[in-house]
Parts: C-alpha cells; sequence; structure tokens
C-alpha cells in the first residue's frame, strides 16, 4: 500500500466555491474513486494561498490515477472544478507528488 | 479522531542529512509520538523546495502536541535537528495547520 501526498491549487477568491463542491462531491464520483482503489483520501487547504494537500492511500497510484482519468465521470467533474483552478491543465494533472520520508504506524 | 495536516521546511542542503535522520529516528522518540497519541503519521517531502508535509491522525492534536513538547527526549530532538531547519524556532512550533475539507474513507 502507498501513501501518497501531493500538492495543487484553487484560486483564492473561488474557495468557498471550493470548500461548497467538496462538502457535496457527487455520489457517483466518490463512487469512483473507491472503485479506482482511493483509501482514506482527505484533502487539506491553506485559506490564505489557496494551496491544496491530497493525502490517500492506494495499492498503486498511478495506475490507480489511470484508471480514474478514464472515467466519463471524471471527466465532468473535472470539467466542472475547471473554473476553480488557476492553471489550464486539469487539476488531476496538475498534482506535484511529494515523497514519504518517514512513517510511524 | 482528527486527520492532521501541516507544513514546515528543511534547508536544501540538508535534504540527504535529513532523510538520513528520518530513516533512523530514535526509537525513544518513536515511542513517545505513540504514547503522545500520534497514529498513521508520515512526512513527505519535496526535494526541489524543501517543503515538508505532515499527516497523522490523532484524537486531540492540540493536547498530542502539548503533550509532546514536554517531553525531554523531544527537546533532545528538536535540539538535534535544529541546524536543518531555516527558522530560528523549532521545527514542532512552527508548523501551518492545514484544514481538512473532503474526506473519502
Amino acid at each position: 500500500m502507498e501513501r501518497v501526498c501531493f500538492r495543487f491549487y484553487v484560486r483564492t477568491e473561488m474557495i468557498d466555491e471550493y470548500k461548497k463542491r467538496h462538502a457535496a462531491v457527487w455520489p457517483e464520483m466518490l463512487q469512483a474513486l473507491t472503485d479506482c482503489g482511493w483509501k482514506n483520501y482527505s484533502i487539506f487547504l491553506n485559506e490564505k494561498e489557496g494551496t491544496l494537500i491530497g493525502y490517500c492511500e492506494v495499492d498503486d497510484f498511478a495506475a490507480a490515477k489511470a484508471k480514474m482519468s478514464k472515467l466519463d465521470v471524471n471527466t465532468r467533474w473535472q470539467k466542472y472544478m475547471q473554473p476553480l483552478f488557476p492553471q489550464d491543465k486539469r487539476a488531476d494533472e496538475s498534482f506535484e507528488n511529494f515523497v514519504e520520508v518517514f512513517h510511524l504506524a
């Protein structure tokens, strides 16, 4: 099992909307994440900067991301979220991965 | 149970040393973290910047941090780690907390 940490960004003026949408993620999107192997998935926010940190546990992150990226529901979700992000790329194509250097169970 | 995410920094020229020390954290320090309630604790690194992200699960993070900060082993560990950090403050006094905005079990 991999523990995964990645960073991305939301426009600071869109933070309220980001929070609202993430308090009500489409059930079909949640099911797709679960089906693709994402577990214990959290997103954390720094409100001043719009910095987002994703953390999740997954057997094979590259495979889970690839599987997810092919799903229609994910394409629709990313399109829906796009105006909230500063970059032109989809959020899930902009993740900057961090490397685990310590773990205590 | 709280899921906690915080950010801090290591000097980029000290990254190798940081990794080395975190591959061999003192057993007494690990035990202290466990005794103070830190669970599933990971530290993730961005090597280009020296940005560190901590993630852990704990019943009450403020209480666990306060408990930890009083322990002699923690004082010794923070002193030992201090030269690796850019700030004058102890690393554990420099954590910037992020707020959880999404969770999928």
